[in-house]
């Protein structure tokens, strides 16, 4: 409570170089306190910025996560209308759209960058694992009916589902299998599309 | 030929800096040149050393090439007995023997330091690509019965089961999402040994 009396008139205005350095605090906080045990107002405490300077630039705790951990999309905005109403070729639109993403040089930019980090640093492991896992993707699939059993199970479906995932996201654009980064994005969805429907639903 | 003339007298003797030497070379000479490109006497010379400190080190260019990449095992040992005869649980033996190895801390360490680097470095994933994938793996299953198809749909068939292998290992070993992270091995194996079969033969 010392720190929040310290600033005040100290705070530093909003900049491009503040930015960067609110992204730096939300991942040191996230990835020491859970998303749950995160507030915009702890990160802004450690970034040394007015809260409402964080609501300005991510507006909500979960967009400023989503930016820390590199994600290049927020899987919320999209996924649930790809799936809503789990339709049969649910698993090829997810798959589809996670391609689209891959594809697009921008947007495998920044999955690689995520990739990286989460293979080089803990942090950025533990951010996705405990939040994008349990908090985003598997109550996501479970409200679209797209996942089999209670949480319990539902968590380990999905676990299995992640590793056909990242293992295609490694094997294609990092260390470049040959017959996956040549294929088609088409022919890699039907061969993984009944893997992933398999780990989910059956 | 000039470097040949300068060598002699001048080599340096066999250290266990020169072992690191030594390996630093062959992976630099590897990632040029690939396997097939690659000569121990190449390797020699790039190393400032005597053809022959490579052979005591290391026998063969194949086991040199082993120890470049940071292979745990070396897999043309162990693999083609598991395999022998084409088994019906040869997939599930072939999972047991790579748990076994990740299990076991000092092969887990290797394997880990070995996808951390095929994942930042260009180097030691194209190693890993040309070499264990196609020289390697794929005769391997081919040789066992364990892959249909002619060499180019092999290749295809390998390729995507190895993207979940590689999912495997990132997703228990480096991300550690839970379900994965906590399950037993066997428990996995029986979930993944049917994608791989399908992959590989179905």
């Amino acid at each position: 409570m010392s720190q929040a009396v310290r600033r005040g008139p100290g705070r530093r205005p909003g900049t491009a170089d503040t930015r960067a350095e609110i992204l730096a605090a939300a991942r040191a906080e996230f990835a020491a306190n859970g998303f749950d045990g995160t507030t915009i107002r702890g990160v802004a405490r450690v970034a040394d910025v007015d809260p409402a300077l964080i609501h300005h630039y991510f507006s909500t705790k979960h967009k400023l996560f989503i930016e820390a951990v590199g994600f290049p999309i927020d899987p919320t905005e999209v996924l649930p209308g790809l799936i809503a109403g789990a339709p049969p070729d649910a698993v090829e639109r997810l798959l589809r759209y996670m391609f689209s993403v891959w594809e697009d040089p921008q947007g495998r930019e920044r999955v690689l960058a995520m990739v990286k980090s989460a293979v080089t640093t803990e942090q950025v492991a533990g951010m996705l694992r405990d939040y994008v896992l349990a908090q985003v993707i598997v109550p996501m699939l479970v409200e679209a009916g797209l996942v089999k059993g209670d949480r319990a199970e539902a968590e380990r479906r999905v676990g299995f589902a992640l590793s056909q995932v990242l293992g295609m996201v490694v094997g294609r654009y990092v260390i470049r299998i040959e017959s996956l980064a040549e294929a088609d994005p088409e022919e890699l969805i039907a061969e993984v599309a009944p893997t992933l429907r398999r780990y989910l639903s059956e």
